[in-house]
């Protein structure tokens, strides 16, 4: 019992796993400076923000570009999960172990709100905008359409990082980090005017925290959790199912981009 | 005759063969989602949708990304067809059997419909946008703008499968995949006003059943079939000719990727 | 004289030869409707094209994604220039043989006329719009601007081919098409609104063939022919000089991509 | 002493540094080119550049393909900074001797005024829009947003050209600069409206030469000098540490571009 609590203590503080609690932070505060950026400025230049489809390319654009960067900056750190839903996939799918995966989401959480309370202070007190839930939808289905758009973020990426497709190589993985980038900006381009295209708990937590509005946070947790959940469990036992040669589980943190799925 | 019934059973219920399938609804039913949601998205900023490019530019760049990714997901186990025309123009080169060609022409449809049922009740009750002519475009003329583009977006695809020039490895493929994306982003670009921009039957039907408006369905059938049948003689018989080492024909749904166009 | 002329003419009509003809045929024509289509499309969403700056956006991204789709379509069959101006530096450079050279252009200005006819024709004599002069711009301003944005596009298409980048594999050369695609994103947003940002003497030509509009057309040729020779000039004899191994020139046609630079 | 002089006047002048200013300057002239062009072109279709996000998306989307184009265009050559706070991160590092990295700093500010200076001739006297800093903005919030997005730029550019990420080879490094690219466009999205989205004291630079105007001014020199420098230290010390096989500092201007970061 005492050893156990040694071994998870030691696995959560080694050096390689502190580096990856930096790498998430750092890859979650860029990508959430990005979003929540972006909608402001699109909201200086279009106050009546409803009344223009290019308010919604501008932010959509600014996070697929992101997303694709900040899964670039960590991945041969910590993976590159930038997404507490994405851990949560990762963890069920015996990927990372539960107590590194609840440092990562602590990482992301509070670099997610570092990223907002710094742009409100340096833009001199900007509200900082929230994902909102359309007028005529209800929470449900606002939860079903986050499950469904982060099922295909995370199947992707589960597709991206599979290390049989890579060959063991790491020459061909930065077309798949552009899909992961691509398909989360084509998901707030398809959800963002019905949910606000959050497919991201840390993204729709950190501006709840410092506007104050934690408003439907619930559907920006559980959506998106379930549709990480489905997407690991299609793609290991459906679509790509195999036998790992090794039964033992590798330990995350440990800086292997490629170790992530095997 | 009956062992005959029986390969092809054998053939089409494989777990291959049943992987494949599976893939295809996935990534038919992701673009599908991605394309029809992003025109909801747009026409709720933009009511009066016929009033700004910023409309067609969102669709557009959602369903470049969305069909890169689309593609991407399924490239090793179900070549990636997304679009009956796709899988129309393989059935005629010969790298997949007719019947599984059906398989995969149901999978497509069916997941089609799906996701724009989905989007109709999630987003309770938004109605569902059809690809629609300009009206002062001819059935024929629209056809015509049709098969050329899907021509285009067949012929890239084949190109960017050719295995000759990615040398058995899948390494650069990543670039290629990326090409068949953006193909389609800019055919979107270049004729969304004038056609809708579909060159996917599976893309207008899935829209039409849930809205029930059948306008102009048969010029989203015959104008892909005819372009993606025209870039597949052209590619294989004009400029990339070539005679196959091996005279079988492989069978589709064997999970190799690189092995479409021996 | 007669055994010359004999040369000249198997050079000019080998299968390869006629081949990368069709090649280049196929690509500009699919440049062409792409870039003339979306001008097309986005007057018919904001008719007063000159008060939105989504209208650039859209012709712009078209016509980059569609340049690295036109590369990529015909690089390893006729290396892809699909620009007269292009084949101009190529041809300058001793990379292609003048004769092959002129059935370039040939086949490059009939495809970008049809393309153009097509659209007229299929979308009921929509007018085609032509690549304009701002109306504060003097000619020769535009042709240095021309000039200046061919030079970053030739430039760009030199490095992305140029063979000891490569290491003599085509493995990371999509990358480098993509380059070439961007640049001419970029090109359009940059100069769109002053010169029409053409940098492509044959995507200018086969809309005022069709409008019958020549107004500065000698622009669009001065312009990128001056350009492209500079860009060839300062990447073979300042920034990136060699000796190549072998002196005798490659005939061009010869369908291998990488050996256009040797 | 003089020995000295002569050895830094040696490696300052040598074929292959001088040949690395040439290749400075023309990715810089592009780089410049395509920001303020393609902010003239968006001025010239919305002239009240305030009531539309499309305008910040032309110029953003133009920015992060030409930074793409830009670093492409020279990084075998020079290393491809086209940024004198990317020489700076990387002079801190040792990278790059001190000298040289003057010499680099003037050919990316010459450039860039020369840029400049070029669109205003050609361009009939169109003014040269400067980076402005919102009305609501203090200078010191400028400068730590563009502190904060040029660390992400910059320490997106060290995890790109890390030598150990791409295993000595140069196959996947379109990927790394493709993100080096979008990492600009997504910054100039998330920051345009509030500090005008400059992460480049040369960007910044030529314009105010041109027009006169260098009001805040040193915003663009502080926050992104700050920020480069702070990412080289993270990356180095932190999160990417590593202790160097050879001892002996790398000269600049040799034209290796994966010698960068060894």
């Amino acid at each position: 019992m005492a050893s156990d609590m040694r071994a998870i203590f030691q696995q959560c503080f080694s050096a390689p796993a502190l580096r990856s609690y930096v790498a998430e932070s750092i890859s979650t505060f860029f990508f959430v400076f990005i979003a929540v950026g972006s909608a402001i400025c699109a909201r200086m230049l279009n106050p009546d923000a409803t009344s223009d489809a290019s308010s919604l390319i501008a932010t959509a654009t600014a996070q697929g570009f992101a997303l694709f960067v900040a899964v670039f900056m960590a991945f041969d750190v910590s993976g590159g999960h930038v997404n507490p839903a994405v851990t949560f996939a990762f963890a069920l799918g015996g990927h990372i172990s539960v107590p590194v995966a609840i440092f990562y989401w602590i990482s992301q959480m509070v670099a997610a709100t570092l990223a907002c309370l710094l742009l409100r202070v340096a833009s001199a007190d900007q509200a900082i905008p929230t994902t909102k839930i359309a007028t005529q939808m209800t929470g449900f289905g606002a939860a079903v359409l986050e499950c469904v758009s982060t099922f295909m973020l995370v199947y992707t990426i589960h597709v991206a990082c599979d290390p049989r497709l890579t060959n063991g190589s790491k020459k061909s993985r930065n077309g798949g980090l552009l899909a992961i980038g691509l398909v989360a900006g084509a998901g707030v381009l398809a959800t963002g005017s019905l949910t606000g295209g959050s497919m991201n708990p840390a993204r729709s937590f950190g501006p709840a925290v410092i506007s104050g509005d934690f408003q439907n946070q619930a559907v920006y947790w559980v959506g998106p959790f379930l549709g990480a959940s489905l997407a690991a469990l299609v793609h290991q036992n459906l679509v790509y199912p195999y036998i790992s040669p090794q039964s033992d589980v590798p330990q995350p943190g440990n800086g292997a981009g490629e170790a992530v799925l095997v």
